[in-house]
Protein backbone atom coordinates (compact mmCIF):
# COMPACT_ATOMS: atom_id res chain seq x y z
CA UNK A 1 0.00 0.00 0.00
CA UNK A 2 3.62 2.78 0.82
CA UNK A 3 4.01 2.34 -3.09
CA UNK A 4 0.58 2.44 -3.86
CA UNK A 5 0.43 5.75 -2.45
CA UNK A 6 3.68 7.18 -3.93
CA UNK A 7 2.69 5.36 -7.56
CA UNK A 8 -0.32 7.95 -7.25
CA UNK A 9 1.76 11.34 -6.92
CA UNK A 10 0.62 11.53 -3.16
CA UNK A 11 3.12 12.76 -0.33
CA UNK A 12 3.90 10.38 2.51
CA UNK A 13 5.29 10.55 5.97
CA UNK A 14 5.91 8.10 8.56
CA UNK A 15 4.86 8.72 12.22
CA UNK A 16 6.36 6.45 14.73
CA UNK A 17 6.95 7.15 18.11
CA UNK A 18 9.98 4.42 18.18
CA UNK A 19 13.07 6.01 20.24
CA UNK A 20 15.31 3.22 21.00
CA UNK A 21 17.23 3.60 17.74
CA UNK A 22 17.83 6.18 14.96
CA UNK A 23 15.25 6.83 12.23
CA UNK A 24 18.28 5.20 9.94
CA UNK A 25 18.40 2.14 12.09
CA UNK A 26 14.27 2.57 11.85
CA UNK A 27 14.01 2.63 8.02
CA UNK A 28 16.69 -0.27 7.26
CA UNK A 29 14.45 -2.30 9.41
CA UNK A 30 11.58 -1.33 7.24
CA UNK A 31 13.38 -1.49 3.90
CA UNK A 32 14.41 -5.47 5.18
CA UNK A 33 10.32 -6.14 5.40
CA UNK A 34 10.08 -4.88 1.89
CA UNK A 35 8.53 -1.07 2.41
CA UNK A 36 10.70 1.51 0.11
CA UNK A 37 11.21 4.45 2.42
CA UNK A 38 13.88 6.89 3.00
CA UNK A 39 14.97 8.62 6.67
CA UNK A 40 13.41 11.97 5.43
CA UNK A 41 9.89 10.24 5.34
CA UNK A 42 10.16 9.30 8.85
CA UNK A 43 9.12 11.69 11.63
CA UNK A 44 10.41 10.51 15.19
CA UNK A 45 10.33 11.85 18.69
CA UNK A 46 14.08 12.34 18.62
CA UNK A 47 14.44 14.69 15.66
CA UNK A 48 11.28 16.66 16.94
CA UNK A 49 13.52 16.86 20.15
CA UNK A 50 16.28 18.25 17.90
CA UNK A 51 13.80 21.00 16.35
CA UNK A 52 12.91 22.17 19.72
CA UNK A 53 15.79 22.43 21.37
CA UNK A 54 17.76 24.60 18.05
CA UNK A 55 14.13 26.38 18.13
CA UNK A 56 14.37 27.21 22.08
CA UNK A 57 18.49 27.65 22.19
CA UNK A 58 17.85 24.75 24.43
CA UNK A 59 21.38 22.32 25.40
CA UNK A 60 20.27 18.99 26.92
CA UNK A 61 21.32 16.20 29.05
CA UNK A 62 20.52 13.01 27.27
CA UNK A 63 18.99 10.12 29.25
CA UNK A 64 17.87 8.09 26.38
CA UNK A 65 18.76 4.66 24.96
CA UNK A 66 22.71 4.25 23.63
CA UNK A 67 21.24 3.57 20.15
CA UNK A 68 19.32 7.16 19.84
CA UNK A 69 22.40 8.99 20.58
CA UNK A 70 23.60 9.60 17.33
CA UNK A 71 20.08 11.09 16.39
CA UNK A 72 21.50 14.22 18.69
CA UNK A 73 25.14 14.15 17.26
CA UNK A 74 24.62 18.52 15.93
CA UNK A 75 23.01 19.01 19.14
CA UNK A 76 25.20 21.29 21.94
CA UNK A 77 25.35 19.15 25.16
CA UNK A 78 27.87 21.28 26.69
CA UNK A 79 26.46 22.91 30.02
CA UNK A 80 22.83 21.86 29.81
CA UNK A 81 19.68 23.85 30.89
CA UNK A 82 17.31 21.17 29.94
CA UNK A 83 16.86 17.07 30.49
CA UNK A 84 15.79 14.93 27.61
CA UNK A 85 14.50 11.72 28.39
CA UNK A 86 13.40 8.62 26.08
CA UNK A 87 12.84 4.74 26.28
CA UNK A 88 16.63 4.38 27.77
CA UNK A 89 15.70 0.52 28.87
CA UNK A 90 19.34 -0.57 30.31
CA UNK A 91 20.47 3.01 30.92
CA UNK A 92 17.77 3.49 33.19
CA UNK A 93 20.07 3.13 36.10
CA UNK A 94 19.74 3.86 39.89
CA UNK A 95 22.50 6.52 39.21
CA UNK A 96 21.67 7.81 35.70
CA UNK A 97 18.52 8.90 36.96
CA UNK A 98 19.92 10.16 40.20
CA UNK A 99 22.06 11.98 37.32
CA UNK A 100 18.98 13.58 35.68
CA UNK A 101 17.52 14.73 38.46
CA UNK A 102 20.78 16.58 39.74
CA UNK A 103 20.66 18.25 36.80
CA UNK A 104 17.13 19.64 36.60
CA UNK A 105 16.47 20.44 40.42
CA UNK A 106 19.38 22.37 39.68
CA UNK A 107 17.99 24.37 36.90
CA UNK A 108 16.85 27.71 38.27
CA UNK A 109 13.46 26.52 36.07
CA UNK A 110 13.78 23.06 35.25
CA UNK A 111 12.57 22.12 31.68
CA UNK A 112 12.28 18.49 31.16
CA UNK A 113 11.65 17.07 27.51
CA UNK A 114 10.05 13.43 26.82
CA UNK A 115 10.14 11.68 23.94
CA UNK A 116 6.81 9.98 24.86
CA UNK A 117 4.66 8.80 27.63
CA UNK A 118 3.63 5.27 27.29
CA UNK A 119 3.33 3.20 30.61
CA UNK A 120 4.56 -0.03 29.29
CA UNK A 121 5.30 -2.21 26.39
CA UNK A 122 5.98 -6.14 25.46
CA UNK A 123 9.29 -7.47 24.56
CA UNK A 124 9.76 -11.51 23.90
CA UNK A 125 11.10 -11.10 27.55
CA UNK A 126 8.00 -9.49 29.26
CA UNK A 127 6.34 -6.06 30.07
CA UNK A 128 8.99 -3.21 30.58
CA UNK A 129 8.25 0.36 32.42
CA UNK A 130 8.43 2.79 29.47
CA UNK A 131 9.47 6.22 30.00
CA UNK A 132 6.42 7.47 30.54
CA UNK A 133 7.28 5.90 34.10
CA UNK A 134 10.31 7.55 34.83
CA UNK A 135 8.80 10.74 33.27
CA UNK A 136 6.38 10.72 36.30
CA UNK A 137 9.27 10.32 38.85
CA UNK A 138 11.16 13.23 37.46
CA UNK A 139 8.26 15.55 37.23
CA UNK A 140 7.21 14.61 40.98
CA UNK A 141 10.49 14.95 42.50
CA UNK A 142 11.41 18.07 40.41
CA UNK A 143 7.81 19.55 40.89
CA UNK A 144 7.55 20.01 36.94
CA UNK A 145 5.62 18.83 34.23
CA UNK A 146 7.05 17.28 31.26
CA UNK A 147 6.78 18.94 27.63
CA UNK A 148 6.00 15.32 25.75
CA UNK A 149 7.63 14.92 22.34
CA UNK A 150 5.70 12.28 20.24
CA UNK A 151 2.19 11.07 18.95
CA UNK A 152 -0.24 12.36 19.87
CA UNK A 153 1.69 16.04 21.20
CA UNK A 154 0.52 18.78 18.36
CA UNK A 155 3.43 19.86 17.83
CA UNK A 156 4.80 16.54 16.37
CA UNK A 157 1.89 16.24 13.63
CA UNK A 158 2.86 20.06 12.90
CA UNK A 159 6.67 19.13 12.79
CA UNK A 160 5.34 15.88 10.26
CA UNK A 161 3.26 17.88 8.32
CA UNK A 162 6.33 20.94 8.01
CA UNK A 163 8.55 17.61 6.34
CA UNK A 164 5.24 17.27 3.78
CA UNK A 165 4.98 21.22 3.06
CA UNK A 166 1.61 20.48 3.46
CA UNK A 167 -1.73 22.60 5.43
CA UNK A 168 -3.35 20.29 7.62
CA UNK A 169 -6.81 20.49 5.69
CA UNK A 170 -5.02 18.61 3.08
CA UNK A 171 -3.21 16.18 4.75
CA UNK A 172 -4.50 12.61 6.17
CA UNK A 173 -3.51 10.21 9.30
CA UNK A 174 -3.89 6.75 9.05
CA UNK A 175 -3.52 4.85 12.14
CA UNK A 176 -4.11 1.89 14.68
CA UNK A 177 -4.34 3.58 17.56
CA UNK A 178 -7.56 5.60 18.56
CA UNK A 179 -5.42 8.37 21.03
CA UNK A 180 -2.08 8.68 19.72
CA UNK A 181 -2.33 7.85 15.94
CA UNK A 182 -6.42 9.69 15.38
CA UNK A 183 -7.05 12.00 18.26
CA UNK A 184 -3.32 13.62 17.44
CA UNK A 185 -4.32 14.31 14.48
CA UNK A 186 -7.79 15.58 14.76
CA UNK A 187 -6.48 17.91 17.18
CA UNK A 188 -3.84 19.41 14.61
CA UNK A 189 -6.91 19.77 12.67
CA UNK A 190 -6.00 16.98 10.75
CA UNK A 191 -8.69 14.14 9.00
CA UNK A 192 -7.65 10.69 10.07
CA UNK A 193 -8.50 7.07 9.74
CA UNK A 194 -8.01 3.89 11.53
CA UNK A 195 -6.98 1.05 10.45
CA UNK A 196 -8.05 -2.45 12.03
CA UNK A 197 -4.52 -3.70 11.61
CA UNK A 198 -1.60 -3.96 14.33
CA UNK A 199 -2.54 -3.03 17.74
CA UNK A 200 -6.60 -2.51 16.61
CA UNK A 201 -8.40 -4.68 19.09
CA UNK B 1 15.51 15.74 77.29
CA UNK B 2 14.42 11.59 76.09
CA UNK B 3 15.92 11.10 79.56
CA UNK B 4 13.40 13.49 81.39
CA UNK B 5 10.68 12.59 79.76
CA UNK B 6 11.10 8.87 80.62
CA UNK B 7 12.05 9.78 84.56
CA UNK B 8 8.88 11.67 84.58
CA UNK B 9 7.02 8.82 84.22
CA UNK B 10 5.75 10.05 80.64
CA UNK B 11 5.31 6.87 77.89
CA UNK B 12 7.46 8.12 74.77
CA UNK B 13 7.32 6.51 71.43
CA UNK B 14 9.45 7.55 68.47
CA UNK B 15 7.66 7.82 65.52
CA UNK B 16 10.62 7.81 62.31
CA UNK B 17 10.50 7.25 58.73
CA UNK B 18 13.63 5.87 58.21
CA UNK B 19 13.29 3.06 56.08
CA UNK B 20 16.92 2.38 54.84
CA UNK B 21 17.76 0.31 57.81
CA UNK B 22 16.20 -1.92 60.70
CA UNK B 23 14.62 -0.60 63.87
CA UNK B 24 17.21 -2.52 65.68
CA UNK B 25 20.21 -0.87 63.46
CA UNK B 26 18.34 2.48 63.91
CA UNK B 27 18.38 2.07 67.87
CA UNK B 28 21.87 1.29 68.03
CA UNK B 29 22.92 4.72 65.97
CA UNK B 30 21.10 6.44 68.91
CA UNK B 31 22.46 4.66 71.70
CA UNK B 32 25.46 5.73 70.15
CA UNK B 33 24.92 8.82 70.15
CA UNK B 34 24.01 8.73 74.34
CA UNK B 35 19.80 7.99 73.79
CA UNK B 36 18.55 4.99 75.84
CA UNK B 37 15.91 3.70 73.47
CA UNK B 38 14.80 0.57 72.67
CA UNK B 39 13.30 -1.11 69.48
CA UNK B 40 10.04 -1.21 70.91
CA UNK B 41 10.01 2.53 71.27
CA UNK B 42 10.10 3.42 67.78
CA UNK B 43 8.00 3.08 65.36
CA UNK B 44 8.70 2.72 61.19
CA UNK B 45 7.14 2.46 58.49
CA UNK B 46 8.47 -0.99 58.10
CA UNK B 47 7.08 -2.30 61.17
CA UNK B 48 3.61 -0.31 60.39
CA UNK B 49 3.31 -2.04 56.79
CA UNK B 50 3.97 -5.87 58.48
CA UNK B 51 0.90 -5.05 60.99
CA UNK B 52 -0.79 -3.97 57.37
CA UNK B 53 -0.05 -6.97 55.85
CA UNK B 54 -1.04 -9.39 58.58
CA UNK B 55 -4.13 -7.90 59.05
CA UNK B 56 -5.24 -7.96 55.42
CA UNK B 57 -3.17 -11.24 54.70
CA UNK B 58 -1.12 -9.71 51.89
CA UNK B 59 2.02 -11.55 51.20
CA UNK B 60 4.44 -9.13 49.57
CA UNK B 61 6.62 -8.60 47.04
CA UNK B 62 9.75 -6.58 48.37
CA UNK B 63 11.51 -3.46 46.36
CA UNK B 64 13.36 -2.43 49.66
CA UNK B 65 16.57 -1.42 50.71
CA UNK B 66 18.68 -4.80 51.68
CA UNK B 67 19.37 -3.81 55.56
CA UNK B 68 15.70 -3.32 55.48
CA UNK B 69 14.83 -6.62 54.52
CA UNK B 70 14.83 -8.78 58.14
CA UNK B 71 11.77 -5.95 59.25
CA UNK B 72 9.92 -8.54 57.29
CA UNK B 73 11.62 -12.42 58.28
CA UNK B 74 8.18 -12.92 59.72
CA UNK B 75 6.13 -12.21 56.67
CA UNK B 76 4.76 -15.21 54.24
CA UNK B 77 6.25 -13.55 51.12
CA UNK B 78 5.16 -16.43 48.69
CA UNK B 79 3.04 -16.25 45.63
CA UNK B 80 2.97 -12.51 46.48
CA UNK B 81 -0.69 -10.26 45.91
CA UNK B 82 1.01 -7.19 46.37
CA UNK B 83 4.22 -5.04 46.46
CA UNK B 84 6.01 -3.15 49.11
CA UNK B 85 8.27 -0.53 48.65
CA UNK B 86 10.76 1.41 50.18
CA UNK B 87 13.45 3.64 49.70
CA UNK B 88 15.87 0.80 47.94
CA UNK B 89 18.43 2.70 46.95
CA UNK B 90 21.15 0.86 44.90
CA UNK B 91 17.88 -2.36 44.69
CA UNK B 92 16.11 0.61 42.31
CA UNK B 93 18.03 -1.26 39.49
CA UNK B 94 16.20 -0.96 35.72
CA UNK B 95 15.28 -4.78 36.34
CA UNK B 96 13.95 -4.95 39.91
CA UNK B 97 11.81 -1.93 38.99
CA UNK B 98 10.68 -4.14 35.83
CA UNK B 99 10.47 -7.48 37.93
CA UNK B 100 7.87 -5.19 40.66
CA UNK B 101 6.30 -3.82 38.11
CA UNK B 102 5.30 -7.11 36.39
CA UNK B 103 4.13 -8.28 39.85
CA UNK B 104 1.76 -5.52 40.17
CA UNK B 105 0.41 -5.99 36.42
CA UNK B 106 -0.29 -9.64 36.94
CA UNK B 107 -2.36 -9.01 39.55
CA UNK B 108 -6.47 -8.96 39.29
CA UNK B 109 -6.63 -5.76 41.72
CA UNK B 110 -2.89 -4.08 41.97
CA UNK B 111 -2.24 -3.65 45.61
CA UNK B 112 1.08 -1.08 46.03
CA UNK B 113 2.19 -0.22 49.29
CA UNK B 114 4.59 2.66 49.66
CA UNK B 115 6.82 3.20 53.10
CA UNK B 116 6.79 7.09 52.52
CA UNK B 117 6.43 9.58 49.44
CA UNK B 118 9.55 11.59 49.78
CA UNK B 119 10.42 13.19 46.55
CA UNK B 120 14.47 13.36 47.19
CA UNK B 121 16.91 13.76 49.96
CA UNK B 122 20.60 14.69 50.62
CA UNK B 123 23.26 12.52 50.77
CA UNK B 124 27.20 13.37 51.66
CA UNK B 125 27.46 12.38 47.42
CA UNK B 126 24.74 14.55 46.61
CA UNK B 127 20.71 14.75 46.35
CA UNK B 128 19.18 11.70 45.48
CA UNK B 129 15.66 10.65 44.51
CA UNK B 130 13.17 8.80 47.08
CA UNK B 131 10.72 6.07 47.20
CA UNK B 132 8.16 8.86 46.38
CA UNK B 133 9.33 9.09 42.91
CA UNK B 134 9.80 5.65 42.27
CA UNK B 135 6.13 4.92 43.52
CA UNK B 136 4.76 7.86 41.00
CA UNK B 137 6.45 5.42 38.28
CA UNK B 138 4.45 2.34 39.36
CA UNK B 139 1.72 4.53 39.97
CA UNK B 140 1.42 5.45 36.16
CA UNK B 141 2.57 2.32 34.66
CA UNK B 142 -0.01 0.41 36.89
CA UNK B 143 -2.69 2.94 37.15
CA UNK B 144 -3.06 2.42 40.82
CA UNK B 145 -2.73 4.61 43.75
CA UNK B 146 -0.64 2.98 46.31
CA UNK B 147 -1.52 3.31 49.92
CA UNK B 148 1.52 5.13 51.71
CA UNK B 149 3.03 4.32 55.26
CA UNK B 150 5.08 6.33 56.90
CA UNK B 151 4.20 9.95 58.54
CA UNK B 152 2.03 12.17 57.58
CA UNK B 153 -0.43 9.57 57.25
CA UNK B 154 -2.82 8.86 59.74
CA UNK B 155 -2.62 4.89 59.92
CA UNK B 156 0.97 5.52 61.09
CA UNK B 157 0.33 7.23 63.98
CA UNK B 158 -2.52 5.07 64.92
CA UNK B 159 -0.12 2.28 64.89
CA UNK B 160 2.18 4.34 67.61
CA UNK B 161 -0.49 5.04 69.70
CA UNK B 162 -1.39 1.38 69.41
CA UNK B 163 2.26 0.47 70.99
CA UNK B 164 1.51 3.19 73.53
CA UNK B 165 -2.13 2.24 74.71
CA UNK B 166 -3.00 5.61 75.07
CA UNK B 167 -5.69 7.32 73.18
CA UNK B 168 -4.79 10.39 70.54
CA UNK B 169 -6.26 13.26 73.21
CA UNK B 170 -3.73 11.82 75.90
CA UNK B 171 -1.25 12.36 73.55
CA UNK B 172 1.09 15.39 72.07
CA UNK B 173 3.53 14.65 69.02
CA UNK B 174 6.70 16.68 68.59
CA UNK B 175 8.86 17.10 65.67
CA UNK B 176 10.54 19.66 63.82
CA UNK B 177 8.33 19.07 60.02
CA UNK B 178 5.43 20.95 60.03
CA UNK B 179 3.91 18.45 57.41
CA UNK B 180 4.90 15.42 58.39
CA UNK B 181 4.77 15.68 62.20
CA UNK B 182 2.61 18.13 63.01
CA UNK B 183 -0.02 17.94 60.35
CA UNK B 184 0.05 14.11 60.48
CA UNK B 185 -0.59 13.89 64.46
CA UNK B 186 -3.11 16.31 64.22
CA UNK B 187 -4.85 14.92 61.31
CA UNK B 188 -4.97 11.87 63.81
CA UNK B 189 -6.98 14.05 66.61
CA UNK B 190 -3.62 14.56 68.76
CA UNK B 191 -1.64 17.76 69.67
CA UNK B 192 1.46 18.39 68.42
CA UNK B 193 4.46 21.09 68.83
CA UNK B 194 6.79 22.06 66.33
CA UNK B 195 10.42 22.16 67.88
CA UNK B 196 12.72 24.58 65.99
CA UNK B 197 15.76 22.23 65.64
CA UNK B 198 16.55 19.87 62.88
CA UNK B 199 14.80 20.55 59.40
CA UNK B 200 13.21 23.45 60.84
CA UNK B 201 14.06 26.65 58.43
Amino acid sequence: SLRRIKASGLKLQLCTNETQATRESFVRKLRALGFEVSAGEVTAPAPAACRLLRERGLRPHLLVHHDLVPEFAEVDKTNPNCVVLGDAAENFTYANLNEAFRFLIGMEKPVLISLGKGRYYKETDGLKLDVGAYMKALEYACDVQAEVVGKPAKSFFESALAELGVPAEQAIMIGDDIVNDVGGAQQCGMRALQVRTGKYR
